[in-house]
């Protein structure tokens, strides 16, 4: 098989958690015997039958030189990407929305940009083929390993995928400085939408603005730059989460 | 002069113009010379009699070795430090709200919630000097050169600088998943608040949760463990923003 390494406690525990991922060994330091999601995953690997070994810490820098992978190395097969075709089949009738790359080149930030749609209950990301970074280790360790938990779509055109995902009834919405309206004025509530955040320095390409049924900005306080895009797209989705918890809460009142 | 790096083009621009750091030198990779905010850098530095030189890209490599620095390192005096009790002298009667960082630990972190903050027109960042990131090069390049708009103020005592805080009228919110109130059933404009956010890891200490006048949580679709802190800041930051567009916006139509 493919292998990859992935580290840091979380990301490795959802790796073994998640059930789709096939692992050659886990390469633990000698000096973090004591801690608890260390614990966690020994157990993990001793109920799925993956061979864990001690090793000097050294052995660990070795393999990833920047000293972020907090005790813990696991040699496993990479992410299984998803194809847009299977993931509309997949959720089809369901609250299925999803978050568009276009061209993000950070994976610190395309790593925490994961970790905020699985907590928001976003079912997919898309990301293009050829340019910005695709599923790497250090994006699965910023995304504390939740990149087990969203369906990954890569596609050689995301101008093609939009069109998909609008035959599909997705509505667009492009986050864009230049917009009319502010994130907030928008009910994401009914819908399921395709959330595109452009690249750090060039923001989304035209194409894909021409695409969009809806802008949307931030407003900010002052007239510093811009937001950090990882940033960026927490707030307009947690946006969408306060308005649906708001919903829910004024049914429920209502019987 | 106490010197120390910046890079990244942002971060050197907004360093420049800021008009408080002391620079030593600039230093320009050779294939930069065409860039437009290289070009906005040269003039910023003729302008102020800083001295620019031109030089191999592995003269930068050398003094950035994680090939972060997009082809600009300027050595510069260190962000200053403000003092708490002149902080608070400085915006007296006025709208200054704080974010306090109880020993967030990684610089990509640091400098992405200093970002936020300048957007959301917050003034001061408080870090305990013992715990957590101090303000280093990566940082400021994070915070794309934000960390020159904001107070960043150093503290022995978190305990005695919330305390200090809430003797001058502030409003102390502590973000903690453990809270009975959704971040947006606060209202955060009529008020300065200071808004403390927990480590990665250990979430926030108790001593400082026992001051919080507020708690509030951010409420998640699904049950994956948490956000990245610096998106879990943004998301309540921008609360507050949207409030106060609103309400701004309302007040306009009424007269």
């Amino acid at each position: 098989m493919d292998i990859t390494i992935i580290y840091g406690k979380n990301a490795v525990i959802e790796a073994l958690e998640c059930g789709e991922r096939e692992f050659n060994k886990i390469l633990i330091s000698n000096n973090s015997r004591a801690d608890v999601k260390i614990e966690q995953i020994k157990k993990l690997a001793q109920k799925l039958g993956v061979v864990y070994q001690f090793v000097a810490k050294e052995k660990l820098n070795a393999l990833e030189p920047e000293g972020r992978h907090q005790g813990v190395i696991a040699q496993t097969s990479p992410i299984k990407y998803t194809d847009l075709e299977d993931f509309i089949e997949k959720y089809k009738g369901e609250q299925a929305s999803v978050v568009i790359l276009d061209g993000v080149e950070d994976s610190h930030n395309v790593g925490a940009i994961i970790r905020s749609c699985v907590c928001a209950g976003i079912k997919g990301i898309i990301i293009p083929s050829r340019r910005g970074v695709l599923i790497n280790s250090t994006v699965e360790k910023t995304s504390a390993g939740a990149a087990n938990h969203i369906s990954i779509i890569k596609t050689n055109s995301l101008v093609s995928a939009i069109q998909k995902l609008k035959d599909n009834d997705y509505w667009v919405i492009a986050s864009d400085h230049h917009a009319e309206h502010n994130h907030y004025e928008i009910d994401y509530t009914d819908m399921n939408f395709a959330l595109i955040m452009g690249a750090e320095h060039a923001g989304i390409s035209k194409s894909l603005l021409k695409l969009a049924d809806f802008k949307v900005k931030i407003p900010m306080l002052t007239n510093f730059n811009s937001l950090n895009v990882s940033n960026a797209t927490a707030i307009i989705l947690f946006e969408y989460v306060s308005q649906l918890c708001k919903k829910n809460k004024r049914k429920d009142k209502n019987g």
